[in-house]
């Protein structure tokens, strides 16, 4: 047995998200079906950093697996699970790591990026690999905003109801806008991990001050209460991406 | 009656090219029945600068139709358009015209751009939006075969054969191509009027030298003998957009 740590790409539009679900199709269990092949169709369950929901994407999801017998050629499976997967998945890297590796214990931070179309006429090109947004945003309140996310903060107020982890705390160490051109917006946010929805919370609640109908305290105001209603509406899931999971160890 | 110039954008991606076909989805079609509905549901016919193929794109595809009574406002109708219109089509811009304004036979040059990924693995988000190329390519022998198809020639070598035109020649002002980062290159072509596929063979053909398997000397062997034989594949569909029509008047 040996274990693999794999960097793969997808785009989520036709996807129920990353994580296998009965009767649909997932990231998860389209790189399942082609490793099983590949363990001479002995069944591989993966291993990911975490979870994406529907439809958004990755351009760094990390994962792990183990094939049957000893070390193999990194970049010939590498080849291999990329031209075997569907188009919408592209394998990038594959690397042979310790037996006891985990793409999802092994401490890690993780970088998202949130992109944003904000202009009269939604471009149809990335109409499904960016958010749009028709209304005026003011660039400086946004990026106000965003500077009182980071830090080490109880996230319930940003986390989708009925969340099932008990410890809410996280830490981000970045929380970024950069404007693109007149058009075009991205975010960046990393951090020691994210709640379920929280980045799309997040920037629901950016977007909704940037557009001035929320004062920028209003963001402290939802970390100290925790209330989920103080904040915005989710942002499409169309304008995310899992950009890079960056782990404690010489491995990246 | 008023006629209407406009400018739109779309992703060919699932549409069976731009002219209408029996039982088949097209561009044309699909602001067909949205004009008809804004006209009391009197049919429209409306008149593109010239057809696209199937999966090839437009930033800016130039069409012009006629709608019954006054002069309605220009942004109201660019709006009513755009939103009513399926989400693989904008409206960018709406024009009143003279009467006998005609996007096809009004004189226009034509801007096509080809997009294409270099890489070792095929970016998934691009998929549909971009052409893909795995193996290597001399950018500077691309450029010379270019700069071989820049002039006034015969383009049949160029076409596909059962091509109905009788004249095929054509001037080409622009034929460049530029790297826009170490995985990308955008090619350009400007001129007076394109042939049935004729920027996909110039394409396909450039890549195969660029690839090192034809000559740069090629370039004039096709334009000598006028046979298609001697190119190279026709590019795929994917990475062609129609960037802008120019006509000859002040309205642009």
């Amino acid at each position: 047995m040996t274990r693999y740590k794999a960097i793969i790409a997808y785009d989520g539009t036709n996807f129920a998200g990353f994580q296998s679900q009965t009767n649909q199709r997932t990231v998860q269990e389209e790189i399942e079906k082609v490793l099983t092949k590949l363990n001479s169709f002995e069944p591989v369950i993966l291993q990911g950093s975490g979870r994406t929901d529907s439809g958004v994407h990755a351009f760094g999801q990390v994962i792990h697996f183990d094939l049957k017998g000893q070390a193999r050629d990194e970049e010939r499976l590498r080849f291999g699970l990329d031209t075997q997967t569907p188009a919408d998945i592209a394998v990038k890297q594959v690397k042979i790591v310790a037996d006891d590796w985990h793409a999802r214990y092994h401490k890690h931070e993780k970088i998202y990026e949130y992109y944003l179309e904000n202009a009269v006429t939604r471009t149809p090109f990335t109409r499904n690999t960016k958010a749009y947004f028709r209304y005026p945003l003011d660039f400086t309140l946004m990026q106000e905003a965003l500077s009182q996310l980071t830090g080490t903060h109880d996230f319930t107020g940003f986390t989708a109801s009925g969340s099932s982890v008990d410890d809410k705390v996280r830490s981000i160490y970045q929380a970024e806008i950069t404007q693109l051109d007149p058009e075009n917006f991205k975010f960046i946010f990393r951090g020691n991990g994210f709640l379920y929805k929280q980045v799309r919370n997040m920037v629901g609640t950016v977007i909704k001050i940037g557009n001035g109908r929320m004062p920028v305290s209003q963001i402290t105001a939802i970390l100290n209460s925790k209330n989920r209603e103080l904040a915005g509406p989710t942002a499409a899931p169309e304008g995310l991406y899992l950009k890079k999971v960056i782990y404690d160890d010489k491995d990246n």
